[in-house]
């Protein structure tokens, strides 16, 4: 038996002559002046059998005009990729459309496979493998990596990770595709038209996670759309009525539960085509910046760096929340002097009654705008640095950690004034010019520091390089080596986060205060069409390639977004309870208002938990799906378990007899 | 291959030859004059082999001294038993303290697992077993009973279902172990003492759902220790400055959140030493009563009745909800009476003022407090009844739909006067006299219609029985027969259902109104702790007993009572808001009362479900062994993946190549 396996395992090496065609698909760029011996290792154990702990890829350096200059491509076999496919857990479709883990024996019965299709896996997919194989290439008896004794490897330790965390490696990214590019951005937005994003395309370029993002802001504008348009009379007539409020409010409420579980529907519908829904977890590694004492762990039972879950506690309790009330404190404060020059400005203006004045009257908010944008981008790096130094295992749990903290901070940083505009100085006319203030300037902040800025910076560096090239080649003819120096100046795109948070606070600001400023939807709704193009520019021209990371559901995001629609009913309730109108429905009492209001209160909260407890998370055909999956996989369990009886029987009755 | 496999498939015939000690574990009774054909096919079905659809089980008819009854004991041999927990998908103790999924080619890495130890199974996990092969044992290309044209049989159909729900099965239970069910009960209630019950053994012997709810009972009465011990100085001094009652509404809310959090927790560390935390959930067949025109699933892709879901959604929306709405309107206006009677007692005793009439006071509470008793018992029937006439395929989904019509209807019957009075009257003192009223009065009532009364019964049925039998022996002395006849009549315990309604009924009276009457928890757990005495006499000594169910948590409960929880929250934030005393700290302005209560309403809120969330729901260590067998399986299918991969390697590689 075991020579058997021998045989199989030397078998591996035919993988590396299937194809000839070399097709590069990730660029690893080492530091300059990385030692010889290093690079040969590093190169031979990316190439190496599976069966001597390689990643058994392939690897070529980069030739340049300036010669060797510590660059590399990888790529790997068509059939190497398929096995990889089967080894991160990827689902495709089958040939009757129903979806199933890929495995390379029943590869003959999934759509469009065929031997010579090389288009079976997009090229994001097979990025996402190389990347999968890279980062699981691991140490085996090397104490060290070869020329630098400083780092440390043990056995089971991320080759990649060590590199990277020691700087041998200054970085790994997947190239461009420029056709497919090319094609994808005249799709998305090369022309103007009116009509859906190519989700499809997207993700099979940028993966499901991005993919997802985009999905999310489409849907959300489009859900917006019903809101601005109601909206927009109230602006045009002016109706200050507040019965016509609460009309607008109450549907706002509703809606806004409607919409988040509608996009638990979508998101499940999408996620299924793409396979993502049904794809297992993979079990964690240790973060990268993870560090500590070498030690067991309890769960794998492997060498790994232990560190003690009290000190992380100790850390978090008695550093970072401190430090976050602190900053809470500190926006605040920022807020109280925000409301002195708002009052200097007013008495400014009363004073001098001119134009100038009355223009001046914006400022303050204004100033304030840009003074709480800039707060929250110190306070992200503040909060990315002390996560980090928190030192959580698991990538998942510093992300939930460093949401956590971003959310709070920004949610009061941005509403913290409109809450005591509201209900503290019940001052309804500068809220509703506060908010608008406060929305348009951050939109505007936003599109221009995300977008607009880099992607001036980069055409500048951009036109720089190629003058430097001193080429007239355009953009197509680019050898592939320009286009590698190229892709690898360019900054790197570090996730949905900011994205995702830009749209929460969005969201805020349209659903918290409603009832006052119903125009905020058109905002919102204006706001999301240029950001869906911008963003879409900031992806292709902008930024290097990402990664592809396969994901099931905007995660946390989802959450965040249900509790800020829990306390906009709140808010919205509070702010009808304090008008005139209302007040003037109950003359006699006030207390009678309250406790209405109270009760009313009660009631939407009720309805909406209701609601979203009866709306199914998944449509109706996507849960006969996956039952149908579901009782397969129960199926051929309790067929494999009949066989293994019937074989133990046999082999182990007569023993039993005895 | 075809060959040997059916060369395996021969020796499951030894398993029959492998034990001669037969040892009963189910009876089955068949009705009277059941045909001699359809008896002949039924038992040949069981005991043949699993290769042709038999379930290969052994099965005896039982002789006394009238001859054969049509009663039937049904044992199997030990090696049958261990394919078939691997077949329900067992999960026992291994030798190195981890649970596993128990496979039989596994057997001898599990603890206390030896060839001759016939109790390594639990004869509750046997029964079990054999009840799951029975109700799988299903038609293959009968068209009907046989002997019974009218009862029609397709391909897959169960065919104890069709026997049962075709009344030629009367009854299929599994039979006590005397000596066992003796040891059992000295050890739960047979002396005096102070300690926790025998969880474990329970489990062994009446399974997972029925040692939960004890397990429950038990939590949930050690956790009302607290508050009642809290409570008894507010009655003892007749505390009623309401500061202090604020204090213990408010220790009572966090505390109750806290409970049930932590019984998660508790729960996950029983069923995971039970096994059943880790038990893979099994397929769900429609369940005994669906009926439909035969159709397509098209989950399975099997032949089965299939009902429109419209049909259903028609009926459930049509018919059931306007009949639980007006169920809803009868209770109300059985309340008004109630109302009326009080107040006509409170007359008279106000006409007459004698002992007599002081008396009288009580009378109208314990009237209505039956009425509710009665209606809550009718209205179950009523629901039972609309609950099947859905025609639910699935017993979960008839579970839930019964759970919710019964939850609303007692829920408002039994506290729909408490509310009135606390919130339309503003009558503390009758609220307090009514809610001991209604508490005590339904604890006793309960107390004597589930345990007392069937037991009084069964008892004078046994000893008749004995009489008839004209016999002097002892219990013990019983021959099989005797014993099978005796259990055959015994009731039949209907589940844990009713148990934990008085449970979550209980825990509403305590936690609703717990400022105004802190003794609540006093009675609550005085009720309990007899209840665990008078639900473990119910289970020894009244039903049959019932087959094991396993199960990981107490399921749609937990949702109940984290419901009333937060309706509790609400409540008792009224009622201390509506206090005079409170009244006297807001002398100016009701208004500042008002938003106070509702501002401090709101934290508690926010502090339940904070805390809901912080609070993992299941320990540490749990969580760390569960990661453990997840990674565990992820790197054995790797494994697996590798191995075959390189099968395929091996032999697919050639093919690929040309």
């Amino acid at each position: 038996m075991a020579e058997k396996t021998k045989e199989l395992v030397e078998s591996w090496s035919f993988l590396d002559t299937v194809e000839s065609n070399f097709r590069p698909l990730v660029v690893i760029e080492l530091a300059k002046g990385t030692k010889e011996e290093t690079i040969e290792w590093f190169t031979k154990r990316i190439m190496d059998k599976k069966a001597n702990g390689g990643a058994q890829l392939l690897i070529k350096p980069l030739v340049t005009e300036n010669g060797v200059e510590n660059i590399y491509l990888v790529g790997a076999s068509h059939l190497r990729l398929l096995l990889g496919a089967e080894t991160v857990g990827l689902v495709k479709e089958c040939s009757d459309n129903s979806m199933r883990t890929f495995t390379y024996s029943s590869r003959k019965t999934f759509k469009d496979f065929a031997d010579d299709n090389h288009n079976f896996l997009t090229m994001a997919e097979c990025q996402y493998i190389i990347k999968h194989e890279l980062e699981n290439l691991r140490a085996k008896d090397e104490k060290m990596i070869p020329g630098y004794p400083q780092a440390k490897l043990y056995p089971g330790k991320s080759i990649v990770r060590r590199l990277l965390t020691s700087g041998i490696l200054v970085q790994i990214f997947p190239l461009h595709d420029r056709e497919e590019l090319k094609k994808l951005r005249h799709s998305w937005y090369g022309r103007v038209k009116v009509g859906y994003q190519p989700l499809d395309d997207i993700r099979c370029y940028f993966g499901e996670t991005i993919a997802l993002y985009f999905g999310f802001l489409e849907y959300f504008t489009f859900a917006l759309i019903p809101m601005a348009v109601i909206g927009i009379p109230y602006y045009v007539f002016a109706w200050e009525d507040y019965d016509k409020y609460v009309m607008f409010a109450t549907f706002n409420l509703l809606w806004s539960t409607v919409i988040l579980e509608v996009w638990k529907r979508i998101c499940a519908i999408l996620t299924y085509r793409w396979g993502t829904l049904l794809m297992k977890r993979q079990f964690e590694e240790p973060r990268p910046g993870f560090h500590g004492v070498l030690g067991i762990n309890p769960v794998t039972g492997r060498e790994e760096p232990v560190y003690s879950s009290i000190k992380r506690q100790l850390r978090i309790y008695l550093v970072s929340l401190p430090f976050v009330c602190l900053c809470l404190y500190f926006s605040l404060y920022v807020m109280m002097i925000y409301f002195d020059l708002e009052q200097w400005a007013l008495d400014y203006h009363k004073e001098n009654e001119s134009n100038f004045s009355s223009l001046m009257l914006y400022v303050p908010s204004i100033i304030y705008a840009v003074v709480i944008e800039v707060m929250n981008r110190i306070y992200r790096y503040a909060a990315e640095f002390l996560t980090s130094w928190e030192n959580h295992r698991l990538e998942s749990s510093y992300q939930n950690h460093l949401i956590l903290k971003v959310l709070v901070f920004n949610f009061l940083n941005c509403f913290a004034s409109l809450f005591y505009i509201a209900f503290v100085l019940f001052d309804m006319k500068l809220l509703r010019q506060s908010l608008a203030t406060l929305l348009i300037t951050s939109q505007i902040l936003n599109q221009f520091a995300e977008s607009l800025l880099p992607y001036w910076l980069q055409k500048r560096y951009n036109r720089r390089m190629k003058k430097r090239m001193c080429s007239q080649k355009t953009d197509m003819d680019l050898s592939l080596a320009d286009q590698v120096n190229m892709e690898k100046e360019m900054g790197t795109y570090l996730g949905t986060f900011d994205d995702y948070l830009e749209l929460f606070l969005q969201f805020g600001y349209v659903s918290l205060f409603s009832c006052v400023y119903p125009l905020a939807a058109v905002f919102a709704v204006l706001n999301n069409i240029t950001e869906i193009y911008s963003d879409a520019l900031k992806m292709c021209r902008v930024y290097k390639r990402p990664f592809a990371e396969p994901t099931a559901n905007i995660g946390v995001w989802q959450l965040a977004f249900e509790t800020m629609s829990v306390i906009s009913v709140v808010t919205n309730c509070i702010l009808i309870g304090m008008s005139p109108q209302v007040d003037a429905l109950f003359p006699d009492s006030k207390m009678d208002l309250v406790l209405t209001v109270a009760l009313v209160e009660h009631l939407l909260l009720a309805i909406k938990f209701i609601m979203a407890f009866v709306i199914p998370d998944k449509p109706r055909d996507i849960q006969m799906k996956l039952a149908r999956l579901e009782f397969e996989s129960l199926e051929a369990l309790k067929q494999q378990v009949r066989e293994d009886k019937e074989l133990d029987c046999f082999t182990e009755n007569f023993c039993f007899n005895k």
